[in-house]
């Protein structure tokens, strides 16, 4: 057991892993946030203790809302498939320096994407962004494919 | 290999993943009950029987198939985390109790917030279900970073 | 190590959950495609150069964008799924040929859903591709289950 966490590799994924999944879990207070300070919700019990007059304001899509929701769900689509590959990479016994390269790039990569969507930065910013984290996660798929294939 | 499953921490973990995933998997099939008893649908072929006019009004949304599916959502929003990071920190050989008791807290607190979100109980019922199901995933990713951090 | 990776069944596994990951992943670069292709945006800086009118005329959805992004989700709400439980399940030590047989139909699935889906075949072959891989992944759960079990 001790014996998986000894391993560098599967250290630095376990770290890289650990902050892009909170980093996307941390948009879930984010949206509520934005929910709050936009008087958006989606659900009348959220709004149970206004006026009906107030509820059907509040009750309506705000684009600031609908943006982080958007950014929310992007990272659902990449960070996800980057730590479930990310792992069989590791397991695969790559080069540190290798390994170290494509989490920090990602890492770094969707962190950005972060900002330049809730920012909303000119493009190609968040395209770039996104195009880099997906390049990364294919590299590894590459790998993992190359070391293990058995179909 | 049996090694790794032959750890308590381990067992406990994979049997609370899977309860959990297992769970959020049968929001599928309940969309597509509220889908069928609502006649809300969002693909032509679902409804290629239908006639015209009939097929106009099966393709509108129903606000209780949004609500299952805004409850799906949320799961995979919270549930993949904790499992991602449920996972490595399992693997940091935690005490077996407290280990334990992060993943019934999170358990308990995840099939709660489906009945609350369904069941539109009075906030913040809801409220409090998700965000206690993120502190337990938050708590596991600090033990996970303290224990192995290798940036 | 490499101990884990050399074991056929964990070879097989990780073979199968990169290609249903890629698969997933290429939903991103689709939808991109059909957003240029179809004229159909989410952010006003995606659409920055263009006039005032064009604007208002790109920022809307269109059905076959909407088409892929359901696509998209509904492969993360039965992929993942599989990843998770089947990570697990390959170490609880099945039989080679039944895990074959489990990951094969799976990824056989999902390919021909996402065929279904995107070219909008006639019912019930979306309907059964999604239920067959949501049953594989329950079998695989059931095992999980049945084998280390520890509430």
């Amino acid at each position: 057991m001790a014996e998986l966490m000894e391993n560098e590799v599967v250290r630095a994924f376990s770290t890289y892993a650990v902050i892009v999944v909170v980093k996307m879990l941390l948009m879930g207070p984010m949206t509520g946030y934005y929910r709050f300070t936009r008087g958006s919700f989606s659900n009348e019990e959220d709004v149970a203790r206004k006026s009906a007059e107030e509820k059907k304001k509040l009750l309506k899509t705000h684009p600031d809302v609908e943006r982080v929701r958007r950014c929310h769900q992007n990272d659902l689509e990449n960070i996800i498939p980057f730590v479930i590959v990310g792992l069989l990479y590791a397991l695969t016994g790559p080069e540190l320096s290798v390994a170290l390269l494509h989490f920090r790039i990602f890492a770094g990569a969707r962190i950005f994407h972060t900002i330049a969507y809730i920012g909303a930065l000119p493009q190609p910013s968040r395209a770039l962004s996104w195009v880099v984290g997906m390049l990364v996660t294919f590299s590894m798929a590459y790998r993992v494919l190359n070391t293990v294939l058995f179909l």
